[in-house]
């Protein structure tokens, strides 16, 4: 049974086809947050506190970590990616006790996270992109931790399927060469917005099953991405979120804030038998006012002991 | 590709792998609805009027009609039965033009309804018990209609899905006997309480696919059983019936009314591609209020034409 497992200071969590799905929150990276990078690129890391503590709240397993912000001081994310991961994967962990995915393209962010981060992190990502493979798959190694492998190359992101799976096969045998065991590899197999393409929903329903039966991996995606550009969107990946369970997918980088999509992820732990006598269910959904919990801003989360 | 074709006086809808989940309201059925029952024995058929244009106005594709009330002034169904179907069917064919699903255990009453049903009801059911496959075949065959196959049998509803899908292959080779085609049998494989049993999920979803590849049949099932005895269980359901129609059930037979549930199956349908250019979940969710669709009492329906 593939097990992926990732740790925080004095946690742990499994990511595997036995296990409820794994949520990993997307809130800390300033892509497309103006005034994220804006806070960011002034030392002021207010926003971040706030959504590592509201996503433990919410029910994240893990936080996404990423720092690719584009100072107007300095252009250059070779210089300022690393210094800034480093902060801000101290500040995450000294707030909460989840494990990190390390968000960066640059690979000297990706080891100033991996130098700074408690347990074992994940990293995100590798592509089957040459250049990546040679740069990051040795980190990978070296720290001994799992990688996010997405399923594009040199080529670009293909809208073919199988083009997508021999990607995924393709990293996971390079991954091999460097010591890296698949079960340390969770495959994003590229979720395409279903408004763009329509057979983008079968396509990753069958992409999944296929990677966890054929090479034996965990998988990933960036499950809001399928409703981009329709209306209702929270309603869209509340109803993908289940079908990707249904298929074998077993984590996703989405928002835990939504209550939507964690309703729907915590009924498809439920469903497939991955919530032991339904405790987690009747939890979430007996307290009071549970139901409306991820709406508002919350304060607290899973402190870290000690 | 199997198509199940289901037919009212003027139109038609198809239940296939190709097609739009086909939502059959459950709602027009006195069972456990105490004023209901009261209501049909003085012969006050307005709540049976209301339920019938609401579910059509959710989104129905067809209506299941059931009329297995017991009278306190008469409690033989084999008497009472019949002519309430016959007094129900014509009432609702009379206000909307869907195809009707023809819920009974009394074959004197399948038949009444068969006798009034405009075009090509669903007969809702036989079973894998003896007695009601030498009963409901015949009715089945004779006004070549398509039917509801639940897979039990006289030893009862069976824990193992292996057991559940020899009795519904032994039903389609029954059928076979009688010249009843694969394509017009239904198969409900027993979708149990996860609350009862945590595998039931797993099980059902199993199943949906063995059915449909090993036998091509279409399948349903009751799809709110899933969380008898749950909190919030609207949640739950809007979870399994992505899940289901991912593993490829074509039907369920659902209430309508609850907007939790429509949007999920819509969704789904978007995901499935099997919403051409998404243009039923946009206009379902453009239009002014549509996201309260269903959340109050409505009184326009689809009328029947001419």
């Amino acid at each position: 049974m593939t097990r992926t497992i990732v740790e925080s200071r004095s946690g742990a969590a499994i990511i595997g086809f036995d296990q409820p799905f794994c949520v990993i929150g997307e809130r800390i990276n300033p892509t497309g947050r103006k005034a994220l990078a804006a806070e960011l690129e002034a030392g002021d890391f207010s926003t971040v506190e706030r959504d590592a503590l509201e996503q433990v709240a919410c029910g994240a397993t893990m936080l996404d970590v990423n720092a690719g912000v584009v100072y107007n001081s300095n252009p250059n994310p070779n210089e300022t990616e690393p210094p800034l991961m480093r902060a801000m994967i101290s500040l995450v962990q000294g707030l909460v006790d989840v494990p990190l995915c390390i968000d960066s393209s640059v690979p000297a962010a990706l080891e100033a996270g991996l130098e700074t981060a408690h347990g074992r992190p994940l990293v995100n990502s590798v592509t089957g992109e040459e250049e990546r493979l040679e740069r990051v798959l040795p980190l990978v190694a070296k720290y001994n931790v799992p990688v996010v492998a997405i399923s594009n190359d040199d080529t670009g992101i293909s809208e073919d399927p199988d083009v997508r799976f021999a990607v995924a096969r393709k990293i996971v045998q390079r991954a091999a060469d460097f010591g890296i065991p698949a079960h340390d590899i969770v495959v994003d197999p590229l979720m395409m917005p279903v408004g763009a393409m329509a057979t983008a929903g079968l396509q990753v329903f069958a992409l999944v099953r296929r990677l966890r039966e054929e090479l034996g991996v965990n998988t990933t995606c960036g499950a809001s991405n399928v409703s981009f550009g329709l209306p209702n969107r929270h309603a869209i990946n509340a109803a993908f979120l289940p079908m990707a369970i249904a298929a074998g997918m077993t984590s996703a980088i989405m928002n835990p804030v939504r209550p939507a999509e964690m309703m729907a992820v915590r009924a498809a732990n439920l469903l497939m038998n991955n919530d032991p006598h339904g405790a987690a269910w009747i939890r979430a959904n007996r307290a009071p006012g549970a139901e409306e919990a991820g709406t508002g801003r919350r304060r607290e989360g899973r402190r870290r002991r000690g």
